[in-house]
């Protein structure tokens, strides 16, 4: 397993591979990896002849007050378990080797990036969308794979990949969750034992909602509600809680085409998604 | 020489030739040919082994009360002078092809983009750099030739080509001029005889410019009013003349690192641009 540093040797790699005919199969994350992001790598695996994976945690997806400096890094951790998982390289840059001190353009989507996340960290999707059209033009995959618990993102680089004309297949993989359902996340991390149970609280909602559902329930505000409570109940501030479209994530009245309820709460200083496809 | 009017079939087409081994050129264009456009294309093919150009008027960077209806057009006439150059491949998208009734995702470029003509045109930059991009996707070129009778544009480009990654190598050709100094444009056809003839008051501001700069002269002040005198006297309405730094575009007091003299300036309703380099 190679790793790599620099853009252009990336690059020079990528192209390499192509020339030789091997398709590239790419899963960008941001490290401290779990089986979340390793169902990821073999869904890339599955798709590609040679695989890589960027660890990089993405300033510019961080707000000012946001938990840059904390998030958990272990390079060597991550590197053992792409090697386990037969990656072939690891993209592995320096901030100063991403963002010039200078650096001036964005890459950002403006519709499907301003409900839900958007209106609690208003600048990370436009950092989501510059990385990853960095990572792409410096990886220059086939085939992306990106995870379904940050539903949210994975539409706004479906979009921009459409918007743009970017030539890069992207496959979302399902959630993946810890045995008692807690979604998976590096920032689980952050839970005290106390947290990490009444967050099981997000999980127990959204499939409480979904009953409803199967139920024959279409109407949002009950399907909200039964999410809300459970949360609630479990001493969690919830960010949001909404019903929107799976096309648009328009806000939705009712489940009257393909929905999503996504929610986002804290406990303690830790903020939680996680969602629920209806319809 | 084939013509493409769909982005698949144009990736489809240059990864074919990438993996025969193929380098390639490209122009991208408005189309109403002149011999501005068709020095890029030769400079384009003396760097790569097959060449495309795009013809597409972008609507994206047009403002709401801009010439985007009354921009000339000329398929046929495109057609012919690329054919004559040798051009392999006319990438000539409709604009449905390019934006969808949704479209959403934006390229910006936030420093270069804003003084000069970006005071003027506030959105003009972000639909340039958002379509480059979309034709940088779509032709997949080694290496694209822009002109620096667009100097802004170019600088423009060359910085988000470094911030996003972007795998091109970017060349700037010299401003093609006719006999009689006026530098190309498709937008000359606008003019009347009487405004032809006052517009050379634009590139005889520059040469003044230059020479006093060529005798000592470093004060922009004093290099400005040489442009804005010549423009003013033929009854030219500037829209601005400045001198301003290469690397950023900043306004200079002096020539103090290398900088360029930028125009615009109006003639009847025609808006033309022009520039000098000094230093």
């Amino acid at each position: 397993m190679i790793i790599v540093r620099t853009v252009a040797e990336m690059q020079g790699l990528s192209r390499r591979w192509r020339r030789e005919g091997k398709r590239v199969g790419f899963v960008p994350t941001m490290g401290f990896l779990h089986d979340g992001h390793l169902s990821l790598v073999r869904l890339a695996r599955d798709e590609s002849d040679v695989s890589a994976v960027s660890i990089f945690v993405n300033p510019t997806q961080f707000g000012p007050s946001e938990d840059l400096a904390q998030y958990p890094r272990d390079f060597l951790r991550d590197e053992a378990l792409c090697r386990g998982e037969g990656v072939d390289c690891v993209f592995y840059p320096a901030p100063e080797e991403m963002y010039a001190s200078d650096f001036s353009t964005w890459v950002e989507e403006g519709v499907l990036s301003k409900p839900l996340c958007g209106q609690a960290r208003p600048t990370h999707f436009r950092g989501v969308t510059t990385v990853v059209t960095k990572l792409f033009n410096a990886v220059l995959p086939d085939v992306a794979v990106f995870g379904r618990k940050d539903a949210q993102q994975a539409l706004v680089i479906e979009r921009m990949v459409r918007d743009l004309n970017v030539p890069v297949r992207i496959i979302v993989g399902d959630i993946i969750r810890e045995s008692d359902g807690l979604a998976m996340s590096s920032r689980n991390k952050y839970l005290s034992v106390d947290e990490r149970q009444r967050a099981l609280s997000i999980r127990a909602g959204l499939l409480a909602a979904s009953r409803l559902y199967d139920g024959g329930e279409k109407t949002a505000e009950v399907l909200r509600l039964a999410v809300l409570g459970s949360i609630e109940e479990q001493g969690g501030k919830v960010d949001y809680v909404e019903l929107v479209s799976r096309a648009q994530l328009a806000a939705l009245p009712q489940v009257s085409e393909p929905a999503v309820i996504a929610v986002a709460a804290f406990f303690g200083k830790t903020r939680l998604i996680d969602n629920c496809y209806l319809g």
